[in-house]
């Protein structure tokens, strides 16, 4: 595919408005700083505005409002990140997949796997787990018992499904992620922990992703839930019984606490951690770092995630921090009772 | 096991109060909202004891003080949740494990492999390492040099001992934890990073359970260590030559810095971070996203996560922090000298 | 080499300056605590000082500054860190490595492997994707098409290499590290998340070492870079396009963001959260779970992590932060307007 394509060839192909020469030839993808000759590349992120006017790549995919500024031919979008999304597809070298099982991989005899669908090398499939059509499942990967992986799902290399895990369509997986661990369930009794049976599974709707070493535990009684189409990043940690709203998207090392309820349509910022039994309404945005402790009924940003400033400065303000409480009563004092001091 | 079981037969087996039919059976186990007909459930925390007076469970585990608002038989427990996971256990479905050493596991000639302990398929285990009596290695874990399993402990599946990693008996670890990586040891000598070698192991004590892509480094020059009966969720760091009390508990993605020293029957909220060098005593609880920079010498419950609010109203706070030294300043001088403005 | 060196061997082999009986066997390596007959030790950390006096060490590596209070023969360092993790090199149990390819690997057959270099044990090796003089490629690591291992760099076990993912010589890369997944990129169109290829590959310098279950992902357009000797502790996210300079150490569970850039010889604590497209100058020390959320001109340290106190405070302190612009503004009105409440 990465053959080149003409500028007018994309944009009939991705239905974008063309503005300079349809013949020239589009070989690769790149950034506005760094893009050359025979390079799209796009304006989506207003950081970046700024190099539009000197790139020297051979077209941009940008907005209307951002046109008059490319100093080259320009491809018109009412989204360019997505549109430049799909036309960069063109550019991404296949990866080989053969259909089929390898014979390395180690299947059990109860399992049901799709004649087209490939189980690559050193893979370990259960009893009872069902592979469907076209699905690949990567080298390294364990598959334990009851698990069911859609149709056109992928899972890279080196995942465990560990048991009762069902995977919707068109899922994709990275390598190290655990789905369907045991959920983190103790009952301390008698000076003792007391292991509480996880009898639940782990279910992912269509379209989701999960990235590297994320974790998601199966539930202690009914199901965690990740419904079509929720991004998650890499080492993310999902307890049991968690349920993730379609459409939400979760940046890197977030962890969420058990039997917490997430709404659609979220966008949840890095290293957030959301404490468990709360519900989160759709459409919240959490920046990075914040700490969730009670459940979140407004649509809308929320934040806790205090910014780094130099140590010195900081160290002086974060002693305050342990006084606050008594300085707030000070000012209350000065405020009310004015004559307090004459 | 899970064909059913009278609830007369459950009290007499777990030593629990019965209230009401002895002769009902009881087929599963769910939440109080869920449970359906020959559903046992319980009540142990208080966020859902509105859900008691309407639950469809046929019956319920709870205290003595609940009972009267039960729609239901009940078994009256000392400690619900407890008991509930005796009684869970009955319904978990076995886990299919067979003796011996899978042909498709590579094991080094020196190694020692009780005569009933499980090898799972693509299972590597190295030089002088030892799996004890009825241990169960799971597919795809690598075992390293001079390690040892012991009896009736468990990795799950795709666990990692690097090195000189011994486990105590009924040791429950899942996928991708690691055990026994090098400890982060670095001298900055002449322009350069120079690797500190990392000769200690790790040691862990019985009825311990490691969570999901967990590590936990090899010390430098002591062992790191769990006591007995310690309980570690997904995602958690320990750094070399950590040493960590009997019983204590810690919640995902948890990370604590080399040589500190945490004490028995602690309970470590998620994303707690710790840093090093430093001894918590017993019966410390850290709440959710915390920052240990001191040693803590007073059992008792520490905090330093701060909620979340709406972000307007955070960025407002958050600017202030930066002037609390100030503020702080300011107030003094008002309250001290109240007749300076006059 | 754990049989014996005499102190004066060891004196001479690393240039040392000798105070005490040069005859002396040193049989291995202790911390003060611990160190007995036959032990070398060393004192580099001032929290360890008060344990000089009373060592039972056989020697002790030091500054001239410490000589005075050591009980035993000395070894005096410039760097007695550095020189300690020398020594303690000769105490190092060998690890056993075989060169060659073990026979269940799975090895594409455009891979191309030098003869030296050591494929474990249930390894699978890609298309195209090269390993090279004196690498070791450990149990269970899957590597994929189009990367590169170099020179007498070692994937210790269960590693991952994705796609396009180069190392330079002399990388360490431990258990369950991740490199070259794909980044997070994600466009939002019409009501569903649209994937964005990552194009991009991951490269790494000499002398890298990066922890266990650490990930790094492969740029979406520009690769994500590592310079020479960058250490990366354990659950490390690196996100896609990052840069990081040459000498930059992090700790534990740091997570950093996509884009952003990071410069040469910074200390980064355990836990910072950094988010993306920001620079970082050369130089900068972050300290544990700061969050930085803008570009840092100036070398220096910098901080955001709150210290815990006890809970019962803490909460009493965290609601009034919630007032603090009300507060701040308060106190403004109080000291600007002192006659308002008169």
């Amino acid at each position: 595919m990465s053959a080149g394509h003409t500028l007018g060839e994309i944009a009939a192909r991705f239905g974008l408005g063309l503005h300079g020469d349809a013949t020239i030839a589009i070989r690769g993808v790149a950034t506005l700083s760094r893009a050359g000759t025979g390079d799209l590349s796009f304006l989506a992120n207003r950081l970046y505005r700024r190099q539009l006017p000197t790139t020297a790549a051979a077209a941009v995919v940008l907005t209307e409002a951002d046109r008059e500024s490319a100093p080259c031919p320009a491809l018109v979008s009412r989204n360019p990140y997505a549109d430049f999304a799909r036309i960069a597809a063109l550019f991404e070298p296949p990866v080989p997949i053969a259909a089929g099982i390898h014979p390395s991989a180690v299947i059990d005899p109860s399992a049901d796997i799709a004649a087209d669908a490939s189980i690559g090398a050193l893979v370990v499939v259960g009893p009872r787990s069902r592979i469907e059509a076209g699905a690949v499942i990567g080298p390294g990967s364990v598959i334990g018992e009851d698990c069911a992986v859609g149709a056109g799902s992928t899972l890279v290399a080196r995942v465990t499904l560990v048991r009762r895990v069902v995977l919707g369509r068109r899922v994709l997986v990275h390598p190290g992620a655990v789905l369907g661990a045991d959920g983190f369930g103790l009952a301390f009794d008698q000076g003792h922990w007391l292991k509480v049976p996880q009898l639940g599974g782990v279910r992912i709707g269509d379209d989701c992703e999960i990235g590297a070493n994320t974790t998601i535990d199966r539930g202690a009684l009914e199901d965690t839930v990740l419904e079509d189409d929720v991004r998650l990043d890499n080492q993310i940690q999902i307890g049991h019984g968690v349920h993730v709203g379609a459409h939400t998207a979760m940046a890197g090392c977030v962890a969420v606490a058990g039997s917490t309820r997430i709404g659609r349509n979220c966008l949840i910022g890095g290293a957030v951690g959301i404490v468990g039994h709360l519900e989160i309404c759709d459409r919240v945005t959490i920046t990075a770092m914040s700490l969730v402790t009670h459940s979140i009924r407004q649509p809308g940003e929320y934040s806790s995630g205090l910014p780094a400033e130099t140590s010195a400065s900081w160290r002086r303000n974060a002693a305050r921090f342990r006084q606050l409480d008594t300085l707030a009563r000070r000012i209350k004092t000065l405020a009310q009772e004015p004559d307090h001091h004459d």
